[in-house]
């Protein structure tokens, strides 16, 4: 039974995201999706907030739960029992930076990164750019699950 | 009749950004230049010293204006009647991220990106760059315009 | 009035050609498509089909036209009355290669080559893949428009 | 019960190959390793041996076996009851074109496609560096497993 | 009797520069390792350690030696008797910005850029990662030499 | 006292050749540019012409030698007492295949692969691309040198 690892900032959870999670718990037993609990960090939403926002997009999917990680990934996987990491994969940029990271992991402790390229509509979209999108009053709509455009609006109305 | 528009910090105006402006204004019948509007931003140059070096290398350039651009692109776009974007490209790492700005913009409001490969001659050359030489007291008249070349001199001769 | 030349081999056109090519024509007055004519090239397609299957579907813009080209593209723009080539754009590979030929060109003759990013869901899509699907009896009726679709099937169904 | 695909001209396979299926076959509960079948093309073996080296190098995999495939990949993977192909990686070039490849099978059938990075070590190392280093009498036996190595030896005297 | 000029942050060093600088040593009749000296900038070890560690791992080549640097690198060189730039390259990403750097560095002032592969096994390997790893008391003995990890082990104890 | 390999197919020598091999010979004692002998392979100019002209156009540079090499670079490379090799590198797409090549001949043998970035000006420029544009009667004089340039003239005016 094999288990499979995502990690993330998920600031906040994109369709992009959303896609590649489903298709990882479609040939995996069960996925753990990583928040990256960084409470000093500058990001939009706070970690408590981020996580929720993923539990609630995710209800639909049985085998997969969402958890907070911090420290090495490689100690997170064997601690929750995970057999390998699953990243989505937008670029060519992401790709160099990714491949460094699945390799140090690898040499770490012999945990494999296997890489899902994210649908061709989904190629273009991120976290960053969905968050400047908002900061202008941009439609989000078709980014990112309802809930996450709801607090979004939320977000930045309360910032003006 | 087609307008164009041309984003960017300009942080300061580069003799390849000239090159590319210059090309872009053959082409299309108006163009117009946007001077990415951050008065909080760590810039070099503050914004209006940033416009008004690009509006005086312009000058010989009848159908090319210069404006600050703040929010959406794509809301300035439709604000000013410009039908499309362009965008300089130097290196593979630019066309990883301007890829994924123009298929998010176009999503967003329907319009269209063009890119314009940088002469091979500036293909080395970025306003970061420049700053970086200028601040250590390094030639840069073949780089940038004369009268940037006479600013960063100052600029950096006052921080001494 | 400026005129975009728009080379290929279109071997055979596939969506994401009829994609970039449409949004050409409402930035640029008139839109000439060049196929390569390459009679004695392995094409599976001979020239005057592919040159009559993209004319039947361009018919409906207005200010687009399909004419052969051979020998150096930069006579053929200037022999033409082209200001500028634009191409479409998939990815990094494409990018390297095409940078490249557009900075010969621009040596050879000053003429500029202008890059238009595909559409996100066309992004993976390429007339060799488009003839390895068909060849093979797979669905191309998403790939392709209908007329195409029908002559691959017809073209492989005389193979068996 | 997921059933990973892992296709391939392997001619002849290496230890870069060898070294993504083992580690594919610990994730998934059974791997079909399929040997493009194509008895016209120029190979180096001929695809009875490729696909008997294959066997020998993978009798240590009881989850794992070897196949021939010839037409469509995603109807391959679905007549043999594949979940999902997987492919190793090793540079930025691969990663363009087999993005294509999986975007390409994702649309045609909704199959996906995992990545997997080759470990650093083989990163260098392909099927044809393997062929043009024995051809001139290179030794590779460092770079294939032993059976390979000595038919690859044995092909090269026989040719001269 | 050609003088080679590797500059960075060392911050710390590795193996794998351990491994770039031990071949360029092979290759050229001196070599001068330059450390970056931004005294403000928030590295992990101060200029002064990051230079002595340097010191101390590069004392078996005697044609070696280790300095500060600041200011423009053009100069550094011009006034260090440096005939060229020789910089360790590992990936798409770092190529892109150094060929930046080497076409900019030869405009300004003719010095060349030679660019030496990393050895496979190092490909992943950055400071970054190092330091990343060793802040969550991960075991970086195998990537760097044993006198960094013992002080990479320290910096953090101090930390907790 | 070190000797620098530059091994290439010449066919023909290009102005991005000739710069790259004069920055070599700057850097080191002795280089050994190396021919690919292919007598059966499809090259415009036949091995022995490629040679001439490399050896006509290099005579300004007393440390430089032409010779023609067949098999394994590494053996050609321990025979003729090189130390190293040296590649020009233009494109990203060039630094994935050449990276590489760089990692096998190291692996192989110990030879080390230093590379060297092209001059902005003849980053677009490859022997292929002269090929095709002489062949269609474009004017090359400003990407070869003027005998290489006589003589694509006269190959082509004979195959008229």
């Amino acid at each position: 039974m094999a288990t499979a690892l995502v990690p993330g900032s998920f600031d906040p959870v994109t369709n992009g995201h959303l896609d590649v999670i489903e298709r990882v718990a479609r040939y995996f037993d069960e996925v753990i999706v990583a928040v990256i609990a960084n409470p000093q960090k500058d990001s939009l939403f706070p970690m408590e907030e981020r996580k929720s926002m993923l539990t609630e997009v995710l209800t639909h999917l049985a085998n997969v739960r969402v958890e907070f990680f911090s420290g090495l990934l490689v100690d997170f996987a064997r601690d929750h029992g995970a057999d390998t990491v699953v990243k989505g994969l937008r670029a060519v940029t992401d790709f160099d930076y990714e491949i460094q990271m699945a390799q140090m992991n690898q040499t770490l402790s012999g945990i494999d990164t296997f890489f899902l390229a994210t649908s061709p509509s989904y190629s273009f979209l991120s976290s960053s750019l969905v968050r400047e999108v908002a900061r202008f009053g941009g439609d989000v709509s078709t980014l990112v699950p309802p809930v996450v455009a709801q607090r979004l609006r939320q977000r930045f109305e309360e910032a003006r």
